[in-house]
């Protein structure tokens, strides 16, 4: 209940300082991943020119880095950012998605964690793994088959330990089972719905609450992804309650929708949380 | 009344001559775009790569400038773009989203008012600050607190008023009151709703639903932006009072879907315009 | 009925297979693309950086072009990914948006109808007749008025085969009756709602489905295509009979809803399909 309470903490804690949160990010879900953001209470800010990432993230609480649609331009934009980040001591947030399904991802990916110095990591199973050994079986944009599922749990979780012990960031990665751990302590979450899935950018979305959590409360970076990570799986359970049958557009509203009005207590009742080593 | 029923008119011309309009516009809220001008019987065409912009704004009715997510490349097609407007007496609005948050959008924003000589200029107090005294204190891409509440309000009416006179352009500041100025005439329109600005895009659509409506009366520029502006504002209270508590996601569906059924007899009812000087 | 059910089973094949379609496409409906393909039990994966691309597309069962929002850079990477696709045997589909409307969309679409041998074209009447002629009279996106209503219809025809023909690929072609043709045998499909053509996307998210159909199966692409075009127009009727009157916006998310229930057996009764020559 004391760690369910934190986490309820952070979530009022980002309406309460509404922090902004600069995304360098893919075009596919970005409307969704500023949308998130305005729900739960932060303010999403997208710029991507050279030429002026290094003023935008300067002015921001936090940095959210995602590769989905990667290319020359955006990448050199990515890691100038990271160095007024790091500068400024404004988190990092790292989405490294499709990691292990190019050279060019996994490379970027690796660059990225050693560039940006990331304060966080948030993937699947199989980009942890892409990210961890060099290489891995992502198969597009989803986890592969051989890196879902009970078996894979406990290789999953010393790969999330080992990767943020050697990048000295936090590594939340989301399945069915979520871990966040920061090589030492690690929290499981158990909240969340197989129908997030069903949408693209459930993974981006959450990933960019990841940023806003942790630019409301950036001494604690690994509670707050837990609290992003508890939030995402809960409004996704709720959501689909909400609209079971309906069909995956309305769940995606529905879930929007749960966002903008979640708050600390409600999540404090359904945090489905648990703290191990 | 009067200026009810011209505003009201012109929502109507809208939907009977069917503008296209050409959007070099960001990447965050483009879908919304296209929906939001689809939706008030205009056409969207999304076109930003040098080699074309010019054959593709000779075909419209309005060229939409909007930097939200503005780079080298972008910026290079809209300067282009704003040639062949100029050229074929085609209006160009602007929206400087985000100007006084980095050098580049301040002064590719008071270049393109410089070059593309736009008919309207549509952002909010922050931005329109930052055109106007080459700095401003723009808060990413939403308004600054200082530039928000009824002290503020007469100095950005100042603002307006003095950019609405070297500019040559019709300015549109949108805020709790919206003011709509060619310098002299002001129309201020008290439509809308605080959740329009807890989802992105309520600004982008509304300067595409501008330019849709100087494209339908592109003699009546001061008057076609008020109608926009007015149907934007009357759509998010309606919407909002459909939705109540739902969310902010299912408020932007329900806000497109007033879009997608206005009627000028219905907007007739509906617009709180007062016109001062 | 026999041809409903060859429809119907393809339908099923693709929740069967859950192929993974490679997707360069335009940033303005790409989300909408996404969330069509995981709704009809497709993976998208969007890739377009020259880097990348063909290693992308060696895992994809599938390559869809969309040449929406065409630049130099994506268009070089569209045409680096289909000497993969061709030398692996995956399927390109090939959306010539909005050809006709300027030389640069009508001549990359035409050169890339050479160099990547698409198993399909997809598009509407004016982009079809710009694909075969080299000029259209496209009007934006949209098809134009001439190439519209009944008497458009045995031209349109005669245009579809004939570039089948010279193509050697099938051309499917929207509009109030759908034709899909190889040259010689014509499926003609009366499915579909008018409020289709009132939202943005519903082309793209049909040629998507139209890359996941054939990636399901792809020795059959004339009737995947017209698998992929009757669940489109189903899905579309029945989600306009869903929301009668709410509004374009909540049409959209029924349209999305609609396809992530479908299955074969709703789809054989829905079907509205004859064969001709």
């Amino acid at each position: 209940m004391s760690m369910n309470n934190t986490l309820a903490e952070i979530a009022d804690l980002v309406r309460e300082k509404n922090p902004l949160v600069h995304c360098i990010t893919n075009y596919v879900t970005v409307n969704d991943c500023a949308n998130a953001l305005l729900a739960v209470g932060a303010s999403p800010v997208m710029a991507d020119d050279r030429a002026e990432v290094a003023e935008i993230t300067s002015i921001a609480q936090a940095l959210l880095l995602n590769i989905g649609t990667l290319n020359r331009r955006t990448i050199a934009s990515m890691k100038r950012a990271t160095k007024t980040a790091n500068t400024n001591g404004i988190p990092v947030i790292l989405d490294p998605v499709g990691a292990g399904a190019s050279k060019l991802r996994t490379r970027t990916a690796q660059s990225l964690v050693r560039i940006a110095r990331p304060a966080l990591i948030r993937g699947n199973a199989s980009e942890i793994a892409a990210l961890h050994a060099g290489s891995g079986n992502t198969r597009g944009v989803d986890a592969a088959e051989a890196d879902q599922g009970d078996d894979a749990f406990s290789r999953t979780l010393a790969t999330a330990k080992a990767l943020a012990v050697e990048s000295g960031a936090v590594v939340a990665v989301t399945g069915s089972t979520d871990i966040i751990t920061d090589g030492k302590r690690v929290l499981s979450i158990r909240n969340g719905h197989p129908i997030l899935s069903r949408i693209t950018g459930s993974g981006c979305m959450l990933s960019c609450l990841c940023a806003a959590f942790c630019a409301a409360d950036p001494k604690r970076i690994l509670e707050a992804s837990a609290a992003a990570v508890a939030a995402m799986g809960h409004c996704g359970e709720r959501a689909a309650a909400d609209t079971a049958l309906a069909g995956t557009a309305t769940f995606r509203t529905a879930l929007i929708d749960r966002l903008s009005r979640i708050t600390g207590s409600e999540l404090a009742q359904g945090v489905l949380c648990e703290e191990s080593a």
